[in-house]
């Protein structure tokens, strides 16, 4: 039979059709520009549906010879990027099953059998998208580890712990960047959690009803590593949630790293000082020639707004959409495939400026310099042991709430004289409270604040390489 | 001591303020309008703070008595609607401590010692949430069992199955409900993941850094069921991931909705008329005497937008925010209360508008009915079996793809003819490939069509049935 | 008659409905507990419906006078609090019309003779806005205002601008304050060119289709001051582009907000130290007694997250709906409100908080104070004229691209010996460029830099003024 | 002088840097694949700036001779595709510089005298943008013309005017679509408010600061064809208004075109089967032979998703940053190109596909052919004269709160009976009401129902006609 339906596609999608599509939609609605990324994912998965078919009778041994012989020249075509791209094949399905049908004949129209490019589309993206998950996963890591080295070398450095800027108290820069591996480790919890349900197999679901073919999903979804099977056949090639869930996780990681790169862009204010970043992480200016500026901070922060949009738009993309599978789906990948491009990037760029370049040995160039003077410089303005003086207070009786009062009166003292309360005489701070004595000078240092928080989880540095400790168990 | 702290707040903050809040900013930072929903959260953490605090010997044993009884009458008072709530008093907190010191004194100043409004308010929220989250899973429970409740009584009942809202392939009403019951039962599995991360105490982070007393935090921990502690006193008081996750969440909850309502709106329009619903969910018109319109679910379809723009506003709030605490942050409660607010009304009343109202025997009574004449009516416009056929030729040796051609003939006809497939006569069907026989016609009923589909996760009833089992095995 | 379909809703909605409406879905889809507010819009609308349909013959002009003493009446209640809401009764329109018949029968009836709720919601909510327009129009002048006013007081006060959050080059104090003047004027402009779109009459479009009464919408446009009438009757009841647009405009203004907001934390931050805040603006801390916090800017910042949060509801609740009116269309009304309060109360109190109280004579009291002294501090950082040392040595002959090399070595130099280019000796400077001559040292001081940029736009204190002075001119 | 900055820039940035940028951040932060489209916006706006310099006497009329030379040989490179673009050369920008620097030497390197990349990166975008804002109001007006067009030709064509998607009340069709032309003709006001706000010259603000040099911006924006100049150099590097503002009237366009493309999809499908599109716009399935899609308007649906997205990016992006130049900045660019070419493909395919492809002299071929039975007699369903019946009882006397109840028990009685208010017998009729008479058949039918609505913006004919001749006058 000469008929070709797939050859045909510049001429009309069937005989149903009396023309061709127009240019303008065949430019609107072909997708291999972008789409053509899951090759090795096609390929994998419709090998995996070849071999089950033949397994189960549905096509002969001698048909999925042919289509593994002609998907391995296909894989080999693609990768040495020899591979033509047909736009007129509109997606990256459509030009490899056309490519295979012209190399092996009759056993590549045959593949198709009892499939949809529906589930198709569906599986391919689920395979592409697991790995992209244990990349990310891995580079979570990898942000972890660069931010627990730095910590480990700066665990009795002080900074101003701030809150609304103003500064709080003394806290160790170890434990504030212990608090942003807090943030990664969640995203990597989150992003486990979501990987169970990106791992489900689609194929079988066909169009959106199943098909009337013997399929063994099963079989298919252990050969390609899926811990389970969708099912229900409409959700299967409607579903878009794994899009919607990776690229909410995403949003979160970029939210913390455009928390982390906003101090990082502040502590390299000449007003700040408190670090400094490897030239090579720094650009500058094309007109004033004293500039480093810290660029990839400020980029790093700004793609916070590219992923957030990627989420709204997916999640407008499935709003109010009816079963099952609609036209609007496809724009649910380009949205997808920026979003792990931007995270991996920005993860990796961020965890080396912060850490430095790892070697094949496991050591460290390069990473960010701590200015230890600045930070404790810093520190030592805006009162940060004021509550330490008012525990002082009520360890020796006064309740919290009047013990806060005391103290307000002696900053505000301190204030007047351009004075640090740990510089105020013995004798005025009697006068605030006659309870204070020779050993309240112990409490306002800097070291005597930072030990005293010796709680779970508080920034005395005891507390602090404990969790360091804990947290290169967890690492590896 | 007559210095008081919290009485004194529409004077000045402290001693360190020479004037008061202006009344403007006064308004424009209070959260006590909307925080005082927090009240048994914020009383349930002070009494398992308190009673560690004397367990520790932080504060006596008749302190801790005093806080348990001036804590219990303010349950009372705010239960029985008495307790006056002070916009002065700024949040929740404020006004609970203040009252609880003016009915105990100085146990009441005592409460506050080693802990900050940064942390107690974020246990609050998690807390409070904690329970929301429990209530929204059986909400989500309930949503599913009145989904599976109407499939089960349709399984053999046929609609056309739709993609792109055109005819593709006939499946059973059951089925396609099922297809929602995943979504929903996916939502369930992400609630469960993250409320592990909402369960984590942050109460001993104090302001930021920790605290110089000797807390037991897993103590506290465990007194409030939570199943563990936040490890890193920064991250405690800032993070606010638990309220993005949640509305997260929500949203894919929503967005499911949304499919669901929409697709109920359009099988209620008189040109589908495949459903209706109870006079109890519609509503007329005050101008159109004929109309009953099915508000419900347009309105939960609009609710969508509702949750998305809160996950939106949260997103850009934590969006560069340098730690720790920031003012910004008091901006999570509205968008995550009103957020929990919607999802759980919009699961209770489509749960009620689809499956009925259940009464406490387990009965139900109402939901929606099924026009069952209509749906197949229109599953037997537009040609749903033509897939049917072309598996039908291979079965017969032909190729997948030159199947679909010579179909796409077939239809080209019939609609010439202005008939189905089923209708054409055996002869002019051979016309189209010799192989088809008279067996043809079993595969082009609904019925057939149907049943071929008997493949894991697939439209046949018997596999619908199973799904059913499944689904009320898990659900109980 | 004795059947009255207003009295008998709690019933059921008309003769048609054979069951009244679920309480659930009575108070899911009940607007009146917000939407109340609109009520003087409600009336005003429907005196202007009804004058026009006594002019036109349609009701008599008793029936108007009817209305009339009615309408005052229930405006009399309104304001008095004496009028009593009902959630049967849905919403604000039919609590109110109810009541009007309630007052003086048959004459209530005829109101809403050839009008719909479609319409009549629509007007009500557009010329409630128009007037949250106008009002807003005027806070964004006293914002420009107090900016302004600041700025006049600053003009030679020098801060160092950043890019970068680095040092760049030495500018005004009010030059940078101006630059919030320029946003917030094309916040007001893009406010007028929306009014436009917001101020036209949809009331005759009644349900969808116009209405078989001979109307006559341009009275009533006249009568209510709208400046056209909407032309197309389906577009009258669906459009709700006018909520979208105004809240794009809000959006705008909340990001402006958020950027001034981000620098005044910045600059009360005691690293920066540039400005201080009265203590009526600012907040303690129930635990850290030193602490004064800019609350209310950190509060405007995090403000912006809801209100582009409202957005980005509203665009998804319009996306994909089908003509004309849906329920859904009901959500629009809480975001929008809540932005109009938002901006309002936001706008109200950064220009007090900036620019001080307004009294009556127009003085000012309280506002922002300026650190000049550590401004200037900062700018002698960071080798803010370099730039100006390469512009020097172009004037002298070298191209740019050269200048801006020789300065990299310069500037070099300067961080290796501690010192700033302007403390140099001339001869070190000649090392870099035999050009350099001793007048260079007027160039690379801060006042001569500054007063160098002397081109429209730019800093230097002639041209600030100039545009000071614009500035008051276009405010009056 | 041998050294050469541009040139340099794959070693280090200048004399300050002691290492090249790393590989890593070289692709991270560089442009140049994405920003090059600005190309032409970079010359013109070159050539403009360096005839101010000529003409200011800050270069000689050789270096400006050179300066066109040069820019004259980049452009024939670029347009002939041999220009090479270096990713070390970072940007659009500095690609041009450094290729004009070697092709004419010293004046290339004067040529960015007195300005910087962040005033030439914002007037290239805003030259760029105010071309597309050209572009894309004449294909907004091209949509309007496609629809004005069809409705031309169906002014009598009758189908069901929806609310709630339940049958309201007949419309001509012409009405329908002329609603949309509202919605795009608002969105047309919009592009033409928003573009005198681009066409404002940043040119000369340079770093931040304003310059030293005696530039003429006005002149600069003359020779541009700006309306005006940037009035506050920080304000005109750091302001992305115009992005934004342009993406939120992009919004509202794909808002627009996802409501029309909905009603597309509702109306394509066979329950509905109100129109039918050409095959040229539609696909078929991979598997299911009988397939006619309308993948075009769910594209275009769905693209809504995309643009909402790139707002909601690029609001995220400016919150709170600080003035003035910051590197998030470079994120506005990908968004807002991508902004530009979804909103003009997406009116031009839906033009083309809603009214047929345009011929050199005004003829239209294909186009959306209108089914008029399908829709009649779908307009016949579901009463949708009851209205009518009220309005006729009014001016027979009844208060219209009455005669809507009247008219409901009207509708029951039909229901019941299964037939049409219009088939009801007077006598049936009268026993609702005895003021009906044998002129209420005119009333119930279709045709009398529509002309009745005669009222200006109503779907009578007579006002259909008035609105074509009105929009097209507007459109030309």
């Amino acid at each position: 039979m000469s008929t070709h339906q797939l050859d045909k596609k510049s001429q009309a999608w069937s005989a149903l059709f009396s023309e061709p599509m127009s240019e303008l939609v065949k430019r609107y609605t072909s997708s291999v520009t972008f789409d053509k990324r899951l090759w090795r994912a096609d390929i994998e998965g419709s090998l995996a549906h070849a071999e089950m078919l033949a397994a189960q009778g549905i096509i002969s041994a001698q048909d999925l010879e042919d289509i593994q012989r002609g998907m391995a020249q296909i894989h080999a075509e693609i990768k040495a990027g020899t591979f033509e791209w047909k736009l007129d094949l509109e997606d990256v399905h459509l030009n490899i099953e056309a490519r295979l049908t012209t190399l092996v004949g009759d056993a590549g129209k045959r593949l198709h059998t009892g499939r949809s490019r529906n589930d198709q589309v569906a599986t391919d993206v689920r395979l592409w998208l697991r790995d992209e998950i244990d990349a990310t996963a891995a580079l979570l890591d990898d942000m972890q580890r660069a931010l627990v080295h730095v910590a480990a070398q700066n665990v009795e450095v002080i900074l101003p712990g701030f809150t609304h800027l103003q500064v709080a108290q003394p806290v160790s820069f170890a434990h504030h960047l212990l608090a942003y591996v807090e943030m990664f480790s969640r995203d990597a919890e989150r992003l486990a959690d979501l990987r169970k349900r990106v791992n489900r197999l689609p194929l079988g679901a066909a169009a959106l009803a199943g098909t009337s073919y013997p399929l063994d999903r099963e079989r298919v979804a252990r050969t390609l590593g899926f811990e389970g099977v969708c099912q229900n056949s409409l959700d299967a090639v409607s579903d878009r949630d794994f899009a919607i869930e990776f690229t909410s996780f995403a949003t979160l990681v970029m939210v913390h790293v455009s928390r982390l790169a906003e101090e990082i862009v502040v502590w390299m204010s000449q007003n700040f000082g408190f670090i400094n970043l490897s030239d090579r992480y720094c650009t500058g200016s094309s007109i004033m020639p004293q500039k480093r500026n810290p660029d990839v901070a400020e980029l790093a922060r700004g793609k916070s707004g590219r992923v957030v949009g990627h989420l709204m738009g997916l999640i407008t993309l499935m709003k109010g959409q009816p079963l099952a599978y609609n036209k609007d789906n496809q724009e649910d990948k380009e949205p997808l495939f920026d979003t792990v491009d931007t995270v991996k990037d920005t993860l990796r760029i961020m965890a080396e400026m912060i850490g430095g370049e790892v070697a094949a040995d496991g050591s460290r160039a390069g990473g960010l310099s701590v200015k230890q003077d600045a930070m404790e410089r810093a520190a030592r303005r805006g009162y940060a042991t004021a509550t330490d003086l008012a525990d002082y207070l009520v360890k020796k009786g006064l309740p919290f709430r009047d013990a806060h009062e005391v103290v307000a009166h002696a900053v505000k003292t301190s204030i007047a004289l351009g004075q640090d309360l740990s510089e105020l005489p013995l004798a005025t701070l009697q006068g605030f409270d006659a309870r204070i004595a020779s050993d309240v000078f112990e409490v306002l240092s800097l070291t005597g604040s930072l030990n005293a928080r010796n709680v779970l989880g508080g920034t005395a540095p005891v507390q602090v390489r404990a969790q360091i400790a804990r947290h290169r168990a967890r690492l590896g």
